[in-house]
Protein backbone atom coordinates (compact mmCIF):
# COMPACT_ATOMS: atom_id res chain seq x y z
CA UNK A 1 0.00 0.00 0.00
CA UNK A 2 2.74 2.75 0.86
CA UNK A 3 4.69 1.10 -2.08
CA UNK A 4 1.84 1.64 -4.30
CA UNK A 5 1.39 5.19 -3.28
CA UNK A 6 5.08 5.90 -3.29
CA UNK A 7 4.90 4.93 -6.82
CA UNK A 8 1.65 6.83 -7.82
CA UNK A 9 3.12 9.98 -6.15
CA UNK A 10 6.03 9.56 -7.88
CA UNK A 11 3.78 9.54 -11.52
CA UNK A 12 2.35 12.52 -10.50
CA UNK A 13 5.82 14.54 -10.55
CA UNK A 14 7.35 16.43 -13.51
CA UNK A 15 9.66 15.66 -15.97
CA UNK A 16 12.85 17.52 -15.79
CA UNK A 17 14.04 19.16 -18.52
CA UNK A 18 17.57 21.05 -18.57
CA UNK A 19 19.05 23.29 -21.15
CA UNK A 20 22.05 25.82 -21.25
CA UNK A 21 19.16 28.84 -22.44
CA UNK A 22 16.20 29.00 -24.35
CA UNK A 23 17.31 26.60 -27.14
CA UNK A 24 16.31 23.49 -25.21
CA UNK A 25 12.99 24.77 -25.47
CA UNK A 26 12.56 23.48 -29.12
CA UNK A 27 13.01 19.86 -26.85
CA UNK A 28 10.29 21.27 -24.35
CA UNK A 29 7.86 21.95 -26.76
CA UNK A 30 8.62 18.48 -28.77
CA UNK A 31 7.91 17.10 -25.38
CA UNK A 32 4.60 18.68 -24.61
CA UNK A 33 3.22 17.73 -28.23
CA UNK A 34 3.89 14.19 -27.30
CA UNK A 35 3.32 13.75 -23.92
CA UNK A 36 0.15 16.40 -23.37
CA UNK A 37 -0.34 15.14 -20.00
CA UNK A 38 2.73 15.05 -18.27
CA UNK A 39 3.98 18.60 -16.57
CA UNK A 40 7.21 19.55 -17.11
CA UNK A 41 9.48 21.56 -15.06
CA UNK A 42 12.17 23.47 -17.33
CA UNK A 43 15.96 25.05 -16.33
CA UNK A 44 17.40 27.24 -18.23
CA UNK A 45 21.25 28.16 -17.20
CA UNK A 46 21.08 31.97 -19.16
CA UNK A 47 23.07 32.98 -16.99
CA UNK A 48 26.06 30.92 -17.92
CA UNK A 49 25.07 30.24 -21.72
CA UNK A 50 26.78 29.02 -24.07
CA UNK A 51 27.60 25.61 -22.70
CA UNK A 52 29.16 25.14 -26.48
CA UNK A 53 32.13 26.87 -26.68
CA UNK A 54 33.01 26.17 -22.89
CA UNK A 55 35.69 23.22 -21.84
CA UNK A 56 34.08 19.88 -20.63
CA UNK A 57 34.69 20.04 -17.15
CA UNK A 58 32.76 23.59 -16.88
CA UNK A 59 29.75 22.26 -19.06
CA UNK A 60 30.20 18.70 -16.31
CA UNK A 61 30.17 20.93 -12.94
CA UNK A 62 27.28 23.32 -14.50
CA UNK A 63 25.05 20.48 -14.99
CA UNK A 64 25.50 19.07 -12.34
CA UNK A 65 24.61 21.96 -10.64
CA UNK A 66 21.60 22.17 -12.86
CA UNK A 67 20.56 18.45 -11.99
CA UNK A 68 20.77 19.04 -8.39
CA UNK A 69 18.36 22.42 -8.08
CA UNK A 70 15.72 20.02 -10.46
CA UNK A 71 15.84 17.01 -8.06
CA UNK A 72 15.24 18.83 -5.18
CA UNK A 73 12.31 20.11 -6.97
CA UNK A 74 11.27 16.71 -7.28
CA UNK A 75 11.47 15.91 -10.96
CA UNK A 76 10.65 12.44 -11.96
CA UNK A 77 13.16 12.07 -14.88
CA UNK A 78 15.70 14.17 -16.52
CA UNK A 79 16.05 15.26 -20.27
CA UNK A 80 18.58 16.74 -20.67
CA UNK A 81 17.52 18.83 -23.62
CA UNK A 82 21.47 21.14 -24.05
CA UNK A 83 22.95 18.90 -26.78
CA UNK A 84 26.24 20.29 -25.75
CA UNK A 85 25.45 18.82 -21.80
CA UNK A 86 24.30 15.77 -23.71
CA UNK A 87 27.67 14.80 -25.42
CA UNK A 88 29.60 15.47 -22.47
CA UNK A 89 28.28 15.37 -19.22
CA UNK A 90 25.38 12.68 -19.65
CA UNK A 91 26.92 9.59 -17.57
CA UNK A 92 28.00 12.15 -14.88
CA UNK A 93 23.96 13.23 -14.54
CA UNK A 94 22.88 9.77 -14.65
CA UNK A 95 25.37 8.30 -11.49
CA UNK A 96 24.53 11.14 -9.70
CA UNK A 97 20.73 11.56 -10.35
CA UNK A 98 20.38 7.48 -9.94
CA UNK A 99 17.53 5.82 -9.69
CA UNK A 100 16.06 9.43 -11.71
CA UNK A 101 16.04 8.28 -15.42
CA UNK A 102 18.31 10.55 -17.23
CA UNK A 103 17.54 11.08 -20.91
CA UNK A 104 20.10 13.02 -23.78
CA UNK A 105 19.14 14.09 -27.22
CA UNK A 106 22.27 13.06 -28.65
CA UNK A 107 21.43 9.07 -28.98
CA UNK A 108 18.20 9.17 -29.94
CA UNK A 109 19.10 11.87 -32.97
CA UNK A 110 21.74 9.89 -33.22
CA UNK A 111 19.19 6.64 -33.57
CA UNK A 112 17.06 8.59 -35.91
CA UNK A 113 19.78 9.14 -38.18
CA UNK A 114 20.91 5.68 -38.86
CA UNK A 115 17.69 4.91 -39.70
CA UNK A 116 16.96 7.92 -42.20
CA UNK A 117 20.65 7.01 -43.78
CA UNK A 118 20.59 5.15 -46.94
CA UNK A 119 24.31 5.24 -47.82
CA UNK A 120 24.90 5.63 -44.12
CA UNK A 121 26.82 9.12 -45.19
CA UNK A 122 25.76 11.20 -42.46
CA UNK A 123 26.41 15.00 -41.69
CA UNK A 124 26.22 16.23 -38.26
CA UNK A 125 25.61 19.91 -37.44
CA UNK A 126 26.09 21.19 -33.80
CA UNK A 127 28.40 23.90 -31.39
CA UNK A 128 31.91 23.46 -31.41
CA UNK A 129 32.32 21.39 -28.21
CA UNK A 130 29.53 19.00 -29.47
CA UNK A 131 31.59 18.31 -32.63
CA UNK A 132 34.66 18.14 -30.69
CA UNK A 133 33.40 15.64 -28.02
CA UNK A 134 32.79 13.77 -30.77
CA UNK A 135 29.46 12.17 -29.06
CA UNK A 136 27.42 12.40 -32.38
CA UNK A 137 30.32 10.61 -33.89
CA UNK A 138 30.33 7.88 -31.61
CA UNK A 139 26.89 7.37 -30.71
CA UNK A 140 26.17 6.61 -35.10
CA UNK A 141 29.29 4.70 -35.34
CA UNK A 142 27.93 1.88 -32.23
CA UNK A 143 24.66 2.13 -34.51
CA UNK A 144 26.42 2.04 -37.92
CA UNK A 145 29.90 0.87 -37.97
CA UNK A 146 30.35 1.74 -41.50
CA UNK A 147 28.30 5.29 -41.49
CA UNK A 148 30.89 8.10 -42.43
CA UNK A 149 30.25 11.10 -40.32
CA UNK A 150 31.26 14.68 -40.77
CA UNK A 151 30.38 16.68 -38.04
CA UNK A 152 30.43 20.58 -38.79
CA UNK A 153 30.55 23.27 -36.19
CA UNK A 154 27.99 26.06 -36.86
CA UNK A 155 28.25 28.58 -34.31
CA UNK A 156 26.31 31.45 -36.18
CA UNK A 157 23.40 29.18 -36.15
CA UNK A 158 23.18 29.78 -32.66
CA UNK A 159 23.64 33.19 -32.79
CA UNK A 160 20.78 33.66 -35.57
CA UNK A 161 18.71 31.65 -33.79
CA UNK A 162 18.85 33.55 -30.85
CA UNK A 163 18.23 36.87 -32.46
CA UNK A 164 14.97 35.11 -34.03
CA UNK A 165 16.53 35.75 -37.67
CA UNK A 166 15.05 32.32 -38.23
CA UNK A 167 14.78 32.74 -41.87
CA UNK A 168 15.85 35.19 -44.86
CA UNK A 169 18.74 35.85 -47.24
CA UNK A 170 21.32 36.00 -43.79
CA UNK A 171 20.28 32.61 -42.73
CA UNK A 172 20.40 31.20 -46.21
CA UNK A 173 24.10 32.94 -46.92
CA UNK A 174 25.23 31.45 -43.49
CA UNK A 175 24.01 28.11 -44.38
CA UNK A 176 26.01 28.28 -47.49
CA UNK A 177 28.90 29.29 -46.34
CA UNK A 178 28.78 26.33 -43.72
CA UNK A 179 27.94 23.47 -45.48
CA UNK A 180 28.41 24.25 -49.51
CA UNK A 181 31.32 21.99 -49.63
CA UNK A 182 29.70 19.49 -47.95
CA UNK A 183 26.85 18.93 -50.25
CA UNK A 184 27.85 20.68 -53.32
CA UNK A 185 30.34 19.17 -55.99
CA UNK A 186 30.73 16.27 -57.37
CA UNK A 187 31.79 13.92 -54.78
CA UNK A 188 29.57 11.86 -52.66
CA UNK A 189 26.99 13.50 -50.54
CA UNK A 190 25.39 13.01 -46.67
CA UNK A 191 21.86 11.95 -47.40
CA UNK A 192 21.09 12.56 -43.97
CA UNK A 193 21.56 15.52 -41.82
CA UNK A 194 21.43 15.97 -38.14
CA UNK A 195 20.28 19.15 -35.87
CA UNK A 196 22.67 18.29 -33.65
CA UNK A 197 22.40 21.30 -31.46
CA UNK A 198 18.52 22.17 -30.00
CA UNK A 199 18.87 26.00 -31.39
CA UNK A 200 18.66 24.67 -35.25
CA UNK A 201 15.16 23.47 -35.39
CA UNK A 202 14.15 26.80 -35.71
CA UNK A 203 16.17 27.58 -39.02
CA UNK A 204 15.29 24.28 -40.41
CA UNK A 205 13.57 25.78 -42.70
CA UNK A 206 15.90 27.58 -44.13
CA UNK A 207 18.27 24.51 -44.49
CA UNK A 208 15.79 22.54 -46.21
CA UNK A 209 15.56 25.04 -48.77
CA UNK A 210 19.56 26.31 -49.17
CA UNK A 211 19.88 21.47 -48.82
CA UNK A 212 16.67 20.87 -50.82
CA UNK A 213 14.48 17.83 -50.63
CA UNK A 214 17.00 15.10 -51.31
CA UNK A 215 18.80 15.19 -48.28
CA UNK A 216 17.03 13.57 -44.68
CA UNK A 217 16.97 16.23 -42.02
CA UNK A 218 16.97 14.78 -38.51
CA UNK A 219 15.41 16.64 -34.98
CA UNK A 220 16.53 15.67 -32.35
CA UNK A 221 13.93 17.52 -30.70
CA UNK A 222 11.43 15.06 -31.64
CA UNK A 223 12.99 11.86 -31.89
CA UNK A 224 14.04 12.37 -27.65
CA UNK A 225 10.19 13.17 -27.24
CA UNK A 226 9.87 9.44 -28.67
CA UNK A 227 12.22 8.01 -26.55
CA UNK A 228 10.76 9.91 -23.39
CA UNK A 229 7.79 8.40 -23.69
CA UNK A 230 9.48 4.78 -23.81
CA UNK A 231 11.38 5.68 -21.09
CA UNK A 232 8.33 6.52 -19.03
CA UNK A 233 6.87 4.00 -19.55
CA UNK A 234 9.40 1.27 -18.98
CA UNK A 235 10.41 3.20 -15.69
CA UNK A 236 6.64 2.97 -14.40
CA UNK A 237 6.43 6.46 -14.49
CA UNK A 238 4.18 7.68 -16.93
CA UNK A 239 1.14 9.82 -15.01
CA UNK A 240 -2.22 8.05 -14.78
CA UNK A 241 -4.82 8.98 -17.61
CA UNK A 242 -7.22 9.95 -14.89
CA UNK A 243 -5.01 13.10 -13.31
CA UNK A 244 -3.81 14.76 -16.71
CA UNK A 245 -1.15 17.28 -15.87
CA UNK A 246 -0.01 19.37 -18.51
CA UNK A 247 1.62 22.57 -16.29
CA UNK A 248 4.48 23.91 -17.45
CA UNK A 249 7.00 25.51 -15.25
CA UNK A 250 10.04 27.59 -16.27
CA UNK A 251 12.78 28.19 -14.35
CA UNK A 252 16.16 30.67 -15.38
CA UNK A 253 19.60 31.73 -13.89
CA UNK A 254 19.24 35.05 -15.30
CA UNK A 255 17.12 37.75 -16.59
CA UNK A 256 12.88 36.34 -17.27
CA UNK A 257 12.43 39.27 -19.79
CA UNK A 258 14.79 37.96 -21.74
CA UNK A 259 14.27 34.40 -21.03
CA UNK A 260 10.92 35.43 -22.39
CA UNK A 261 11.21 37.59 -25.73
CA UNK A 262 13.82 35.25 -26.96
CA UNK A 263 12.13 32.03 -25.46
CA UNK A 264 8.91 32.71 -27.63
CA UNK A 265 10.84 31.98 -30.60
CA UNK A 266 11.60 28.56 -29.31
CA UNK A 267 8.97 27.45 -27.63
CA UNK A 268 6.38 28.31 -30.34
CA UNK A 269 4.55 31.12 -28.47
CA UNK A 270 4.98 34.05 -26.60
CA UNK A 271 6.22 34.08 -23.12
CA UNK A 272 5.89 36.53 -20.61
CA UNK A 273 8.80 37.53 -18.30
CA UNK A 274 6.13 36.50 -15.28
CA UNK A 275 5.73 32.58 -16.81
CA UNK A 276 9.35 32.51 -15.86
CA UNK A 277 11.14 32.02 -12.08
CA UNK A 278 14.79 33.00 -12.09
CA UNK A 279 16.77 30.96 -9.81
CA UNK A 280 20.37 30.75 -8.70
CA UNK A 281 22.79 28.06 -9.20
CA UNK B 1 63.16 57.46 0.99
CA UNK B 2 60.51 54.47 1.45
CA UNK B 3 57.63 56.85 -0.51
CA UNK B 4 59.61 57.12 -3.31
CA UNK B 5 60.33 53.56 -3.18
CA UNK B 6 56.86 52.62 -2.72
CA UNK B 7 55.90 54.82 -5.84
CA UNK B 8 58.74 53.16 -8.19
CA UNK B 9 57.67 49.89 -7.45
CA UNK B 10 54.11 50.85 -7.90
CA UNK B 11 54.95 52.08 -11.48
CA UNK B 12 56.72 49.06 -12.67
CA UNK B 13 53.79 47.08 -12.04
CA UNK B 14 51.16 46.11 -14.86
CA UNK B 15 48.46 47.41 -16.22
CA UNK B 16 45.37 45.34 -15.76
CA UNK B 17 42.68 44.67 -18.84
CA UNK B 18 39.66 42.91 -18.57
CA UNK B 19 37.04 41.54 -20.55
CA UNK B 20 34.52 39.25 -20.49
CA UNK B 21 36.03 37.24 -23.17
CA UNK B 22 38.45 37.81 -26.15
CA UNK B 23 36.77 41.01 -27.61
CA UNK B 24 38.66 42.93 -25.36
CA UNK B 25 42.37 41.69 -27.38
CA UNK B 26 41.42 44.53 -29.70
CA UNK B 27 41.93 47.06 -26.90
CA UNK B 28 44.92 45.43 -25.49
CA UNK B 29 46.65 45.67 -29.32
CA UNK B 30 45.64 49.18 -29.30
CA UNK B 31 47.33 50.04 -25.58
CA UNK B 32 50.41 48.32 -26.86
CA UNK B 33 50.46 50.18 -29.77
CA UNK B 34 50.30 53.33 -27.59
CA UNK B 35 52.25 52.45 -24.59
CA UNK B 36 54.71 49.29 -25.82
CA UNK B 37 57.22 50.35 -22.84
CA UNK B 38 53.92 49.00 -19.99
CA UNK B 39 53.62 45.71 -18.82
CA UNK B 40 50.17 44.58 -19.14
CA UNK B 41 48.02 41.78 -17.59
CA UNK B 42 44.81 40.47 -19.54
CA UNK B 43 42.10 38.78 -17.81
CA UNK B 44 39.20 37.31 -20.17
CA UNK B 45 36.47 35.84 -18.19
CA UNK B 46 35.66 33.21 -20.70
CA UNK B 47 33.85 30.68 -18.81
CA UNK B 48 30.86 32.95 -18.79
CA UNK B 49 31.15 34.89 -21.86
CA UNK B 50 28.90 36.46 -23.24
CA UNK B 51 27.98 39.59 -20.31
CA UNK B 52 26.07 41.63 -22.97
CA UNK B 53 22.77 39.14 -22.97
CA UNK B 54 23.18 38.76 -18.86
CA UNK B 55 21.56 41.03 -16.28
CA UNK B 56 22.84 43.75 -14.43
CA UNK B 57 23.61 42.16 -11.42
CA UNK B 58 25.09 38.87 -12.45
CA UNK B 59 27.54 41.41 -14.79
CA UNK B 60 28.57 43.49 -11.59
CA UNK B 61 28.95 40.10 -9.74
CA UNK B 62 31.48 38.88 -12.21
CA UNK B 63 33.17 41.87 -12.58
CA UNK B 64 33.93 42.76 -9.26
CA UNK B 65 35.28 38.81 -9.19
CA UNK B 66 37.70 39.82 -12.08
CA UNK B 67 38.85 43.10 -10.57
CA UNK B 68 39.69 41.56 -7.17
CA UNK B 69 41.95 38.54 -8.89
CA UNK B 70 43.90 41.01 -11.16
CA UNK B 71 43.77 43.44 -7.65
CA UNK B 72 45.54 40.31 -6.03
CA UNK B 73 48.19 40.11 -8.68
CA UNK B 74 49.05 43.55 -8.29
CA UNK B 75 47.97 46.01 -11.04
CA UNK B 76 48.51 49.30 -11.03
CA UNK B 77 45.99 50.45 -13.19
CA UNK B 78 42.47 49.26 -14.60
CA UNK B 79 41.17 49.18 -18.03
CA UNK B 80 37.61 47.72 -18.24
CA UNK B 81 38.11 46.44 -21.92
CA UNK B 82 34.43 45.17 -21.93
CA UNK B 83 32.17 47.42 -22.87
CA UNK B 84 29.10 45.60 -21.34
CA UNK B 85 30.96 45.98 -18.07
CA UNK B 86 32.07 49.56 -18.42
CA UNK B 87 28.35 50.20 -18.95
CA UNK B 88 26.54 48.44 -15.64
CA UNK B 89 29.80 48.32 -13.12
CA UNK B 90 32.52 51.16 -13.86
CA UNK B 91 31.29 53.14 -10.72
CA UNK B 92 31.49 49.75 -8.39
CA UNK B 93 34.45 48.28 -9.87
CA UNK B 94 36.28 51.96 -9.06
CA UNK B 95 34.76 52.42 -5.55
CA UNK B 96 35.77 48.41 -5.46
CA UNK B 97 39.92 49.65 -6.01
CA UNK B 98 39.97 52.33 -5.18
CA UNK B 99 43.35 54.14 -5.31
CA UNK B 100 43.70 52.19 -8.07
CA UNK B 101 42.33 54.24 -11.00
CA UNK B 102 39.86 52.46 -13.25
CA UNK B 103 39.37 53.19 -16.61
CA UNK B 104 36.33 52.29 -19.06
CA UNK B 105 36.11 51.85 -22.70
CA UNK B 106 32.42 54.18 -23.01
CA UNK B 107 33.65 57.56 -21.50
CA UNK B 108 36.33 57.62 -24.43
CA UNK B 109 34.07 56.18 -27.08
CA UNK B 110 31.83 58.80 -26.55
CA UNK B 111 34.36 62.03 -26.21
CA UNK B 112 35.68 60.72 -29.68
CA UNK B 113 32.24 60.33 -30.59
CA UNK B 114 31.50 64.20 -29.54
CA UNK B 115 34.39 65.22 -31.52
CA UNK B 116 34.18 63.26 -35.11
CA UNK B 117 30.09 64.62 -35.46
CA UNK B 118 29.31 67.70 -37.45
CA UNK B 119 25.62 67.10 -37.35
CA UNK B 120 25.16 65.54 -33.60
CA UNK B 121 23.41 62.51 -34.88
CA UNK B 122 25.25 59.68 -33.41
CA UNK B 123 24.79 55.99 -34.00
CA UNK B 124 25.63 53.62 -31.29
CA UNK B 125 26.11 49.78 -31.95
CA UNK B 126 26.51 47.99 -29.33
CA UNK B 127 25.68 44.41 -27.56
CA UNK B 128 21.92 44.25 -26.19
CA UNK B 129 22.93 45.33 -22.24
CA UNK B 130 24.96 47.96 -23.71
CA UNK B 131 21.97 49.40 -25.33
CA UNK B 132 19.57 48.86 -22.57
CA UNK B 133 22.08 50.47 -19.96
CA UNK B 134 21.66 53.70 -22.21
CA UNK B 135 25.18 53.96 -21.35
CA UNK B 136 26.63 55.42 -24.46
CA UNK B 137 23.52 57.46 -25.33
CA UNK B 138 23.72 59.38 -21.63
CA UNK B 139 27.86 59.86 -21.55
CA UNK B 140 27.46 61.78 -25.27
CA UNK B 141 24.46 63.61 -24.21
CA UNK B 142 26.20 64.64 -20.85
CA UNK B 143 28.94 66.21 -23.33
CA UNK B 144 26.82 67.57 -26.11
CA UNK B 145 22.89 68.01 -25.19
CA UNK B 146 21.21 68.21 -28.18
CA UNK B 147 22.91 64.99 -29.46
CA UNK B 148 20.44 62.67 -31.10
CA UNK B 149 21.38 59.31 -30.53
CA UNK B 150 20.23 55.82 -32.18
CA UNK B 151 21.58 53.13 -30.20
CA UNK B 152 21.21 49.80 -31.95
CA UNK B 153 22.04 46.12 -30.44
CA UNK B 154 23.94 44.05 -32.82
CA UNK B 155 24.74 40.41 -31.20
CA UNK B 156 25.65 38.89 -34.39
CA UNK B 157 28.23 40.60 -34.74
CA UNK B 158 29.72 39.59 -32.16
CA UNK B 159 29.40 35.94 -33.38
CA UNK B 160 30.59 36.81 -36.09
CA UNK B 161 34.11 38.20 -35.02
CA UNK B 162 34.49 34.93 -32.51
CA UNK B 163 34.17 32.96 -35.73
CA UNK B 164 36.73 34.77 -37.45
CA UNK B 165 34.29 35.92 -40.20
CA UNK B 166 35.23 39.46 -40.29
CA UNK B 167 34.52 40.33 -43.94
CA UNK B 168 32.84 38.83 -46.63
CA UNK B 169 29.24 38.46 -48.19
CA UNK B 170 27.61 36.97 -44.76
CA UNK B 171 29.37 40.20 -42.55
CA UNK B 172 28.14 42.50 -45.23
CA UNK B 173 24.50 40.93 -45.76
CA UNK B 174 24.33 41.31 -41.59
CA UNK B 175 25.91 45.27 -41.54
CA UNK B 176 22.93 45.87 -44.08
CA UNK B 177 20.43 43.94 -41.73
CA UNK B 178 20.87 45.65 -38.85
CA UNK B 179 22.06 49.20 -40.35
CA UNK B 180 20.21 49.99 -43.47
CA UNK B 181 17.55 51.44 -41.74
CA UNK B 182 19.70 53.32 -39.92
CA UNK B 183 21.72 54.98 -43.27
CA UNK B 184 19.97 54.61 -46.15
CA UNK B 185 16.40 56.36 -47.06
CA UNK B 186 15.95 59.93 -47.48
CA UNK B 187 15.60 61.09 -43.38
CA UNK B 188 18.82 62.58 -42.14
CA UNK B 189 21.22 59.90 -40.90
CA UNK B 190 24.02 59.58 -38.49
CA UNK B 191 27.34 60.83 -39.74
CA UNK B 192 29.02 59.17 -36.92
CA UNK B 193 29.03 54.99 -35.79
CA UNK B 194 30.66 54.65 -32.10
CA UNK B 195 32.02 50.22 -32.24
CA UNK B 196 30.42 50.35 -28.85
CA UNK B 197 31.80 46.67 -28.47
CA UNK B 198 35.20 45.69 -28.58
CA UNK B 199 34.49 43.17 -31.12
CA UNK B 200 33.41 45.20 -33.55
CA UNK B 201 37.07 46.96 -34.82
CA UNK B 202 37.80 43.57 -36.80
CA UNK B 203 34.33 44.35 -38.75
CA UNK B 204 35.40 47.79 -39.16
CA UNK B 205 36.33 47.08 -43.14
CA UNK B 206 32.96 45.74 -43.85
CA UNK B 207 30.98 48.09 -41.93
CA UNK B 208 33.01 50.72 -43.75
CA UNK B 209 31.96 49.09 -47.32
CA UNK B 210 28.48 49.36 -46.35
CA UNK B 211 28.28 52.92 -45.05
CA UNK B 212 30.51 54.55 -47.33
CA UNK B 213 33.26 57.83 -46.36
CA UNK B 214 31.25 59.70 -45.40
CA UNK B 215 30.16 58.45 -41.83
CA UNK B 216 32.83 58.82 -38.72
CA UNK B 217 33.82 55.56 -37.27
CA UNK B 218 34.52 55.92 -33.90
CA UNK B 219 36.97 53.09 -32.57
CA UNK B 220 36.46 52.72 -28.67
CA UNK B 221 39.61 50.57 -28.24
CA UNK B 222 42.15 53.24 -29.89
CA UNK B 223 40.06 56.45 -28.07
CA UNK B 224 40.71 54.01 -24.91
CA UNK B 225 44.33 53.64 -25.26
CA UNK B 226 44.78 57.46 -25.21
CA UNK B 227 43.12 58.01 -22.22
CA UNK B 228 45.22 55.55 -20.72
CA UNK B 229 48.08 57.25 -21.60
CA UNK B 230 46.75 60.52 -19.63
CA UNK B 231 45.49 58.45 -16.55
CA UNK B 232 48.90 57.54 -16.12
CA UNK B 233 50.33 60.42 -16.14
CA UNK B 234 47.94 61.84 -13.79
CA UNK B 235 48.69 59.33 -11.52
CA UNK B 236 52.06 59.23 -11.74
CA UNK B 237 52.05 56.00 -12.70
CA UNK B 238 53.73 55.94 -15.96
CA UNK B 239 56.61 53.66 -16.28
CA UNK B 240 59.75 55.32 -15.97
CA UNK B 241 61.48 55.17 -19.27
CA UNK B 242 64.62 53.50 -18.33
CA UNK B 243 62.98 50.52 -17.20
CA UNK B 244 61.07 49.80 -20.20
CA UNK B 245 58.70 46.35 -20.13
CA UNK B 246 56.45 45.32 -22.99
CA UNK B 247 55.50 42.35 -21.22
CA UNK B 248 51.98 41.02 -22.09
CA UNK B 249 50.68 38.35 -19.57
CA UNK B 250 47.19 36.48 -20.67
CA UNK B 251 45.02 34.98 -18.14
CA UNK B 252 41.89 33.16 -19.27
CA UNK B 253 38.81 31.14 -16.89
CA UNK B 254 37.88 28.41 -19.56
CA UNK B 255 39.99 26.77 -22.48
CA UNK B 256 43.28 28.40 -23.36
CA UNK B 257 42.72 26.22 -26.42
CA UNK B 258 40.23 28.43 -27.58
CA UNK B 259 41.28 31.80 -26.06
CA UNK B 260 44.18 31.29 -28.55
CA UNK B 261 42.81 30.79 -31.41
CA UNK B 262 40.03 33.09 -31.46
CA UNK B 263 42.09 35.44 -29.20
CA UNK B 264 44.40 35.60 -32.64
CA UNK B 265 42.44 37.36 -34.38
CA UNK B 266 41.42 39.97 -32.27
CA UNK B 267 45.06 40.80 -30.86
CA UNK B 268 46.30 40.79 -34.52
CA UNK B 269 48.77 38.05 -33.92
CA UNK B 270 48.64 34.62 -33.13
CA UNK B 271 49.03 32.99 -30.41
CA UNK B 272 49.66 29.29 -28.46
CA UNK B 273 47.60 28.01 -25.92
CA UNK B 274 50.99 28.25 -23.37
CA UNK B 275 50.25 31.67 -23.74
CA UNK B 276 47.36 31.54 -21.37
CA UNK B 277 47.28 31.06 -18.41
CA UNK B 278 43.52 29.44 -16.97
CA UNK B 279 42.26 31.02 -13.48
CA UNK B 280 39.14 30.12 -11.67
CA UNK B 281 37.32 33.25 -10.85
Amino acid sequence: MTVKSARDARTLAPVGVFDSGVGGLTVLRALTAALPDEDFLYLGDTARLPYGTKSPESIRRYALQAAALLRERGVKCLVVACTTASAVALDDLAAELAPVPVLGVVEPGAAAACVATRSGNIAVVATESTVRGGAYQAAIRRRRPQAQVTARACPLFVALAEEGWTDGPVVEAVVHRYLDDLFAGDAPHPDTLVLGCTHFPVLSAAIRRVLGAQVAIVDSAETTAAALAVVLDQAGLRRPADQPGGRIGLLATDSAERFARVGGIFLGRPLQPADVEVVDL
